[in-house]
C-alpha cells in the first residue's frame, strides 16, 4: 500500500487513538492536575516507541517532564527536531461546553475537547505521520528528533534547561513546529512571524484588610478603583499602548511584505463573525492583519478583587489583581519591554496603595526568511497533502521555544499549523477540523519524503 | 435594691447566658445552619418570657422566623418598640480566629465570638434592662414591644411583610435600635444619620466568546481594559463622583452641625490605623468625618473577569464584571440616583460592547431631629449608665429598617449602638467591650425610666 493510501486506511483508528490521548486532562497550570501531566507524558512516550522510535527518554524537570525519542537511520539525510507540547490550559468556564472539555466528541467534521487544536491533536499528527512512514515505506527518509514538553501552555519554564543540557544530542538541521494555525478553511499555511510574549501580574494594596463600604467608604482608597484607572491610562484613545518607548525598537515591515499580507486570502467578514462583538478596536492606522501580526499589544488577561460571589456584599477589598500580557515584535527586547512596563505602572499609581509587579514569563518575537529552500519544500508538501494552494503567513500568537532555538541552534523553524483561527484554542468549544488532521499526517509524512529527495 | 446595685449584682450571671446565646451559630446565609437559626429563635423567646414580656411569638417566614414579644402595662406611658436581629455573619475565615468563633471567651475586658458586637450581644443588652426593671422595679415603666429577626445579615428579605401584617399591633412612639457603634471607647453614643445604599451589578460582553490574546490581541475590544477604563471615569480628580446631577439633591450640612461634628472626639490617627493604607483619599474639601457620614460615595465592591487562577492564561475574556454601589445622603433619591447611574455608565460605555445594568438593592439615607425629646432623654440615661459625656453621632453605613420605619410609622428611631468601630463586625474576632455590655444594660433601663417620667 502506498503512503497516502495508507493513511487513508487508517483513519478511524488515528482518531480513536487521539481521543484517548484528549482524554487526558493535562492541565499545567494548576498543581492538581499533576499526575496527568504524568499520565499524558507517558502515552506520548508510549506511542512513539508504537511509531518507531528509539531511546524514549521522559526527563523530569522542576515541574513537569520533557518526553523525547529518535531515529537516526538515514546516513546522510538531513535531521529534523521535531517540538510539540502535551499540555493544555484550563478548560474554565466549563459550563460554556457544548460537549465536556475532556471527553471528545465529533460534530459536523470537527473533532471538540480541550487540546484537540494545540497541541495534542498537532502532536498525533507528527507521530502518526511517522508511523506512517515506518510501517507503509519500511522507514524514515530522515533522521528524526522528537521533543514533547508538558509546560508550553505556562510558558515552557524548564524547558531551555533541558535543551541546554541536552545540547549536543537534540543537534539538527530544522526545527518543525505544528502548533500554530491555518490562515483559513482550505488554506494550508506555513508561519513565518510570531509575536513575542511578556505576561505580568499585579497585585495593589490598599487598606490593611477588608473594610466595610459603608463605615470606611469616601475616605479610604478603593484598590479596584486605582487599578481600575492605572489600567484605563495603559491606551490612549488611537488604541496605542502608553508605556514610554514601547514602541521605539518595533520594526516596520517593508512595502513588499505588507503587499504580500494584503493578497492573502483573509477575510474580514469571517473574523468579525469569529469575534462576534459589536465593534472592533484596534491601533489607529494599520489594518487589522497588521495589528494582529506585526503590532504590539497591551492586554488585561484577568482581573479580579472584592466581592465576586451571588448577590452583594459592601466591601472594600484589601487587595486588587490583574494578569497583563504585552506581545512583542521585531526588534522588541522582552526583558527591556518589562522593565518599562514595570516602570510606567509603578508611576500611574498613587502613593495610596503599595504594589506587587511581578513577571511571569518573557519572550522574543520571531520572523524567518521563508525563501529558504526547505520553506519552499514545505509549501509544497502542503499543497500536495491537502490538494489546495499554501500560503505564508505570520501570527499574533507566541511560542517562545521557537525564536530561543533559532537565537540558540541557528537552524530553520519551520512552522506547519493544522489549526484554524475559529477553532477557539484556549477558550470553550476548542476543537480540529478532521480535514486538517488527516491533511496534516499526510503533508507531514510527505514533507519528509521531499526533505530527503 | 436598687436598679443600678441590681444590674451590678447580677454581671457573672448576665454574662454566662450571653455566652450560652453566642454558643448557637445562627448564621442566616447558609442553609446548614436552619436549625441553629430556630434554636437561636427559641432561644430570645425564652428569655423575653423571663423578662416578664407577654404574648411571645416566633412566627415563621419564607426563611427565618421572627421572635415578637411585648409587655402593655402601663397606661398613658409611651409605648416602644425595640428591634434586633438573633442571627449573625458567617464566620469565615475559621483560621483567622484568635479564639473559635462560637466559643466565647473573655480577653483583656472583652468578650470575643461572632455575634459580640453585631447584635446578639446588643439584643441582650435589652433584654437584660427589661428584666432587670422587673426584677428591681416591679414592672416595665412604659409599655413595650421587641421583634428580634433572623435576616438582618442577609437583608432582612422578609421583615417588611411581617410589619406591614401586623402594622396594627407593632404600632408604637418610638423605634429603638442597638445595632450600631459608639464613636470611641468610653464615648457613648446616639446614632441619628445613616446613609442610604443602591447596590449595582455591571456585565460588559465584548467578544461572543474567550479569545486567545496572541492571535486576536491588538484588533479586538477587550471587556476588562473597556470595565476599567468606564470606572476609572466614575471619580474625577477631587474624587468627586461623576454622575451627572449626582449631588443635585445632597443636602448640605448646617454650620452647626458642621461645628458639632467637629468637636467630636473623633481620632483620626486611629482611623487611619484602623484603615492601614499608605494614604487616605477623599472627597476634595470635606474633613474626613464628613466623607465618611454626610457625603455620598460611588465604590466597587468587587471585579472580575478574564483568568484569576494561578499561573498566566492567554485569555482575552468575552465578559467582565463589577459590583458597584452608591452610599447616599439626604436628600437623594434612591431609585433617580439608580437611573441617572445607569445613564451615565451606559454614556461612558463604546459601543464595541454590550451592557447588562442591573439594580440589585436601593436604600433611602435617613438623619433625624435630634433636637426631639426623647433623643435628649436617650443622651441623658447614656451619660447616667456610662458616667461618661455622650454624643450624637452618624454613621456612614445603612440599616434600611431603620428607614423603613421612619417613613412608614412615622416615628422617631433611637439608635443606641453599644459596638465599637474595631470590633470587627463582619470579621475574624468579632469582640464587645464589657464595660460597654454591662453600662448598655444600665443606659437602656435608665432610658425606659427616662420615658416614663
Amino acid at each position: 500500500m502506498d503512503l497516502i493510501g495508507y493513511i487513508d486506511s487508517k483513519r478511524e483508528e488515528h482518531l480513536n487513538e487521539l481521543k484517548e490521548f484528549l482524554r487526558i486532562p493535562s492541565v499545567s497550570a494548576t498543581s492538581e492536575h499533576k499526575k496527568d501531566i504524568e499520565r499524558a507524558a507517558h502515552w506520548v512516550a508510549e506511542k512513539l516507541r508504537a511509531a518507531g522510535l528509539e531511546n524514549i527518554e521522559i526527563t523530569p524537570t522542576k515541574m513537569h517532564p520533557v518526553v523525547y525519542g529518535e531515529s537516526l537511520h538515514a546516513p546522510g539525510k538531513p535531521t529534523v527536531l521535531f517540538y510539540g507540547h502535551y499540555d493544555v490550559q484550563p478548560a474554565e468556564p466549563l459550563d460554556l461546553w457544548t460537549s465536556p472539555a475532556f471527553e471528545p466528541t465529533v460534530r459536523a467534521g470537527n473533532l471538540f475537547g480541550r487540546g484537540t487544536a494545540d497541541d495534542k491533536g498537532q502532536v498525533h499528527i507528527h507521530i502518526k505521520a511517522l508511523e506512517a512512514l515506518q510501517n507503509a515505506t519500511g522507514g524514515l527518509p530522515v533522521n528524526i528528533k522528537v521533543i514533547v514538553e508538558g509546560e508550553e501552555e505556562i510558558g515552557s519554564v524548564n524547558l531551555w534547561e533541558f535543551m541546554t543540557k541536552n545540547r549536543e544530542r537534540l543537534k539538527s538541521n530544522a526545527l518543525i513546529v505544528s502548533d500554530t494555525s491555518m490562515l483559513a478553511k482550505g488554506v494550508p499555511s506555513i508561519t513565518y512571524g510570531l509575536r513575542g510574549l511578556n505576561y505580568y501580574q499585579v497585585e495593589l494594596t490598599g487598606p490593611a484588610q477588608d473594610l466595610h463600604s459603608g463605615v470606611f467608604g469616601g475616605a479610604v482608597p478603593n484598590p479596584l478603583t486605582i487599578l481600575s484607572e492605572m489600567i484605563a491610562k495603559l491606551h490612549d484613545k488611537n488604541f496605542r499602548v502608553t508605556v514610554p518607548d514601547f514602541y521605539k525598537d518595533v520594526a516596520q515591515i517593508s512595502p513588499a511584505e505588507r503587499k504580500a499580507l494584503h493578497r492573502l486570502p483573509w477575510k474580514e467578514k469571517e473574523f468579525r463573525k469569529t469575534v462576534g462583538a459589536a465593534a472592533l478596536c484596534g491601533e489607529k492606522g494599520y489594518s487589522i492583519v497588521e495589528q494582529l501580526w506585526t503590532r504590539p499589544t497591551m492586554e488585561v488577561n484577568g482581573m479580579w478583587g472584592g466581592y465576586i460571589g451571588e448577590g452583594a456584599k459592601t466591601v472594600i477589598p484589601s487587595k486588587a489583581y490583574a494578569k497583563l500580557s504585552t506581545r512583542l515584535v521585531p526588534a522588541q527586547n522582552p526583558a527591556k519591554i518589562a522593565k518599562l512596563v514595570e516602570r510606567h505602572i509603578r508611576a500611574l499609581l498613587p502613593k495610596s496603595v503599595r504594589c506587587d509587579f511581578q513577571v511571569l514569563s518573557t519572550g522574543k518575537p520571531w520572523v524567518a526568511p521563508y525563501t529558504d529552500p526547505i520553506f519552499q519544500k514545505a509549501i509544497h508538501s502542503l499543497e500536495k497533502g491537502f490538494e489546495k494552494k499554501a500560503v505564508f503567513i505570520r501570527e499574533g500568537g507566541s511560542i517562545p521555544f521557537v525564536t530561543q532555538m533559532h537565537d540558540a541552534f541557528k537552524v530553520p523553524c519551520v512552522l506547519l499549523g493544522f489549526g484554524l483561527p475559529d477553532e477557539n484554542a484556549h477558550a470553550p468549544d476548542e476543537h480540529i477540523s478532521l480535514d486538517n488532521y488527516f491533511g496534516g499526517i499526510k503533508s507531514i509524512a510527505l514533507f519528509y519524503q521531499a526533505l530527503a529527495a
